[in-house]
């Protein structure tokens, strides 16, 4: 196994394998960031698609500000995977969600690659020791799982399979810091990894209620954007429900609203609240609080519901009302 | 029953039943409207307490923008719970989350109050049948029920019990609207509503998530405010995944992403992709669209996601570190 990964600043150019959506948005965000972007897509037009692509991103990433070097024509693409991958640092894959593709694609990648390149999949659903069989040295590959689009969503999930070497894993987490990301390193393979099972819980609760006439399609969107969806950018379900505590905080809450846990509001049963759990998630919610108050969270959350709700009526909705 | 409900402009005092966090909240909301608020609460201390609430609820409120003849002082509490309800066109009741209380007290308000008024009760569980047994009158007795706070989150469920007057539910919803809420009217009493069933379904899957050792409570609170957060106060759950089927819409996600419906992505077993759900759910995304091309709700969501993440990180979080 190799180890000596490359310093991330010594990094100029990455690869994109497959350019789709994901992969497309992948290789602007890369750009804004400053490096050269090597790309292969099997696509006939893979080259017009990705300057489409490319070219929608990147008002948005100027408006979030570019690298000083940034260019948005810093790309190039390749018929011939191995010559994609000629001296790049870091390859990010991102081709159709489909197990034996991904498993024949990340083994050619893994022998093309330079011996020490990390390669991160977009998978959205594959855990790496499934997708990493075929591969003669699976040491490297990571699932570096972004959200779309991945030149603007900050969160990207990181999680080795049984065969990659930690210090990959660690890298890719490190790696996707220095260019600007959210990271999540997850210590072992979920299904769904994390986001994707807390929005998955939510969107099946809401295909429920549309199976059983309880919501239409519209009134479920407004219960979020209009409700709890608004406090979400600044505060998550966590620090929320620590807030609905009030001075007592999440400690209060469990113990106020902890009999709610039995009650049928959503089709999934909550596990036992348990002195550990109780523990845990009030643990969890002083260390996210890190000293600050109720009172400076709940200042802190109005001043972000205040200006969340101004920036989503500034840039105005044809055929969305939303009341003052 | 009476059918004559109050003219919406007519009215020009409302009275708030319990003024704790919630009821506070709606007091502050009431008087930002230009209204005048009677209020009741058994607390010693109602009158200071509410006092602290509508004096740190009012910036946010004035960011918002206050109605001309606003002012925070127009409230008076009253110790005698008839004198609170006289002479108001409309009454909020947020007692604590307690059946007995909650029947009780709504009989005593229905009972005192003027005979054309409608009562919207704060509850998030309770449906208004099981709430409104002991009511001589339950026919103005209905649901409306908040967010956290009640004077920044626009969202107000409205739903009635099986003896409360439709015109007094469409009452209700339509009052809610001209003080510029946001409404849900619900056709018939779901436990939690709509948002809190989506909401519990996200954190009973987070507690499971934490009970398992799966993730960390800061780790699912940095996949929501990073991840799908930051496109939920735009576009809800459905609309989003409207969007991730690309040119195709919800057709194309449904038909693509289906079968992950199987997928043990949750705890929470979805229901079965049937061609009258697949068409409701379209439909629905449809309608939301009303006419908004994929490329325009894309250009939409882009410039919201950048406008959210700018208002955030505008506003500055101590203890905080988001990357850029």
């Amino acid at each position: 196994m190799e180890s000596n990964y490359p310093e991330f600043t010594d990094i100029t150019t990455v690869a994109c394998v497959g350019v789709g959506t994901i992969g497309g948005g992948w290789a602007a965000y890369f750009l804004s960031r400053g490096l050269a972007v090597r790309a292969w897509d099997p696509s006939p037009d893979a080259e017009a698609k990705l300057r489409r692509l490319i070219d929608a991103a990147w008002p948005a990433l100027s408006a979030l500000g570019l690298a000083e070097n940034a260019s948005k024509d810093n790309f190039t693409v390749h018929a011939d995977l191995a010559e994609a991958l000629a001296g790049v640092g870091f390859i990010q894959e991102s081709a159709p969600e489909d197990l034996a593709l991904k498993r024949d694609l990340l083994a050619r990648i893994a022998a093309a690659a330079p011996g020490n390149v990390v390669v991160g999949s977009s998978t959205s659903g594959y855990g790496m020791t499934e997708m990493a069989v075929d591969a003669a040295d699976p040491s490297r590959l990571v699932v570096g799982h972004p959200f779309n689009p991945p030149y603007l969503i900050p969160l990207v999930e990181v999680v080795g399979g049984r065969a990659t070497d930690a210090k990959a894993t660690e890298w890719a987490s490190g790696w996707y810091e220095f260019i600007g990301k959210s990271v999540i390193t997850m210590d072992r393979e979920v299904p769904g990894f994390i986001a994707n099972r807390l929005q998955e819980a939510l969107w099946r609760e809401a295909l429920h209620m549309v199976d059983n006439g309880e919501a239409t399609v519209e009134q479920i969107d407004l219960a979020i954007t209009d409700g709890p969806g608004l406090r979400w950018p600044l505060q998550g379900p966590m620090l929320t429900f620590h807030l609905a505590g009030g001075e007592g905080g999440m400690a209060h809450m469990l113990d106020h609203f902890g009999p709610s846990l039995k009650s049928p509001w959503t089709r999934l049963e909550a596990p036992e609240l348990t002195d550990k759990l109780r523990k845990d998630v009030i643990d969890g919610c002083d260390d996210e609080a890190d000293g600050r108050t109720i009172a400076e969270l709940v200042a802190a959350r109005d001043a972000a519901i205040i200006a969340v709700r101004q920036a989503i009526e500034g840039i105005g909705q044809p055929g969305r009302e939303r009341n003052k």
